[in-house]
């Protein structure tokens, strides 16, 4: 399985390829951080209060691991080289709890190429799955990103 | 038009129900720090680059805007007094670029409305759409919250 798809171009990739990307460690401070700023629910923010939720503790907030597999997937460069940015996603589905010490890593595989109208990018569907140290599946989707075509002449 | 649903249960909610946030304002600090972090992509980073690339200038990573469009239907109880976390969400789409400067205020309305098998919760469809001052529509989707639903006697 690849790590990577540096110097690949919208052309350059096929339906059905897959890659990993490294791992990641959610913190309890890193969660409580995050939110704190955009998702300040109890059970993401109070460790005391939360160990008496549905999840008997402190969990990462849905929107923080889904920034933190889109980090891993750049860092990965699961988009090539010419990534132009994102159309959006469908089928987001949050199915595990993140607990502070939880790594998750990321496997992806292309499910979908189409070039464009226009001629210079063509979009991708790419299906994703988040999984944590004991490869429980935390977190999956379809992220739709929109490629540069290879140049003329690269 | 309600600013929020303080109070309410899975029970009290209605389909066609709707609500709006406040607003908030992305500066170009805010864009750059949550990108550094998240979606560490030229176009969310560099001011100097991103003139130079499709977008014109530097623009918010769509992670960004999500978790921004989160916080701000958090704050304003959209979900009530009893969230027991998200399912998921659909049909998310990033339709127009956020800048340093523009101003997002989220609008939303509860389209489906399901019991779950679990007798203390239910599960909602809530559409939301986060526009500019403009009133140009940045970002649609659909969230998937779960909701507690009235406990005996209150």
């Amino acid at each position: 399985m690849e790590t990577g798809a540096s110097g690949h171009w919208f052309d350059d990739f096929e339906i059905g390829q897959r890659f990993e990307t490294d791992g990641y460690t959610f913190t309890e401070s890193s969660i409580i951080d995050f939110a704190l700023q955009y998702d300040p629910q109890y059970f993401h923010l109070d460790r005391e209060r939360a160990a008496g939720s549905l999840y008997g503790g402190l969990v990462a907030s849905g929107f923080h691991t889904l920034s933190v597999v889109f980090r891993l997937l750049v860092q990965a460069q699961a988009f090539g080289a010419g990534n132009l940015g994102g159309k959006g996603m469908d089928e987001v589905r949050w199915q595990r709890a993140v607990r502070p010490g939880d790594t998750l890593r990321v496997f992806c595989e292309v499910i979908d190429l189409l070039p464009s109208s226009y001629p210079d990018r063509g979009h991708m569907r790419m299906a994703f799955r988040a999984c944590n140290q004991r490869n429980e599946t935390a977190l999956t989707g379809v992220l739709l990103p929109i490629l540069q075509r290879r140049p003329a002449g690269r």
